[in-house]
């Protein structure tokens, strides 16, 4: 199994003032909520599955079992920024992400690994990725198997 | 002087994951969080002032000195709701706004009426709104004087 | 059914960094969400119920159905402050409340009324004040049927 | 140099409804806020500098550039944490810290490893670690120089 990845999901994304601390800069817990958001949009609008759908409906969760991040520049109130996200490795209950967000001029800002499992909401504990996100995740990083 | 308080600045927005408590439901000081996030673009996209540019470079303020919520209905993460504001009232340090927080349907899920009030940063005492951000109001609100 | 309102329940709080905002100030919305923490801590240490045990084992809710709220001075990083809660009506599916913030001195920073209603987490429909709370909550706040 | 890193900082937290997601438990992010309130508690209380006299009267930022987390066991609403503290390197602009969350029972819900700068608020660029809190930090940690 080889992953492709420089295959990228992206949006934008304005740094509000509720963002941003007394220092004037996003608070670094942020960077984090905003990037939860942007896998949301990912199993959303790229992967079809349907966020609300897999935690509600299928009671399947993605909780973050490790994270690694380095914060690089600091990112200011108005800032638009791109918040990136691709596929580094796909276990059988675990999924690795590269995220980072970057400033206009393609400058990275933040950057992190993190490692989701999916788990079910009842149990708490891991269980094997569901095939239909395995497979929505191999057709979308450019999964060789 | 007299507004058209039927003049009214909207912006689509996801409720998320993040924006959600154990109910499962939009915890309520977030609605005020979503509601800052509205006024800041209407001063943005509508007024064309600039709400970084207000604060940091003119050291400008708008903070909040009352308001008044009605929560009629439960939000649910996944939801697509509209954010809604109006101007109901220009005063000569204040500005009464309402703002309201509607599903698809046009069902009100939460309203609110607030005012602000424009402050120095510097003092953190109240000033008179500045000539610039009161015409792009009066402008753009229908306000006939 | 008379209420003493003068009977008031109080906690100490420091306002941290994450509680300000840009303006180095407490931003609004952090104000109820630190009020919630002092209903939470009411309803666990005065009135005995238990919050997570109403919200989780008996799957009753106390969302807000309506609040009005007047910021009278703002609050800065370090500063110690005290909340303050004292019940002003008790209806047969809602709970009203006065809730303030006041500074070191007893100046008032903030403050408010919010109507509590009971709800099924199950159906988010108001249901009666169950017996126990309601006991709890006349025992605590001086009211003589 | 040698660091004692036994030497704990503690602090108990509750898991408010403030601090939870849709699935009932701890929100990610929300770690990295608790665990931000430690760190302002160790420098007022521990050793003493004044967290908000060093951002705001001596304009010192102590931003976080590298963190590793390992989430491990959930935390439910209504938990009595324990937050941890230990210093682990003192570098000449960095601090690297060793943070966790225990429950009641010792057992670790979230570990991280942190590495802080000390900045200049006004230039958001790395500066030596003041004097006075290199000073703070040795003796509390049990560093022997």
């Amino acid at each position: 199994m080889k992953i492709d990845d420089t295959i990228e999901f992206t949006r934008e994304r304005l740094i509000r003032f509720s963002d941003c601390d007394p220092a004037g800069i996003v608070f670094y817990p942020q960077y984090f909520v905003m990037l939860n958001g942007l896998v949301e949009d990912w199993v959303d609008d790229s992967l079809g599955i349907g966020y609300r759908h897999l935690l509600i409906e299928r009671r399947i969760g993605l909780p973050t079992v490790r994270l690694e991040a380095d914060f690089r520049a600091v990112s200011h109130m108005g800032d638009r920024v791109v918040l990136v996200l691709a596929v580094e490795r796909l276990g059988g209950r675990s999924i690795t992400l590269k995220l980072r967000c970057t400033g206009g001029a393609g400058d990275t800002r933040m950057e992190m690994r993190q490692v989701l499992v999916t788990t079910s909401l009842v149990t708490h504990h891991a269980i094997d990725i569901p095939p239909d996100l395995r497979a929505a995740i191999t057709r979308r990083s450019g999964i060789v198997q």
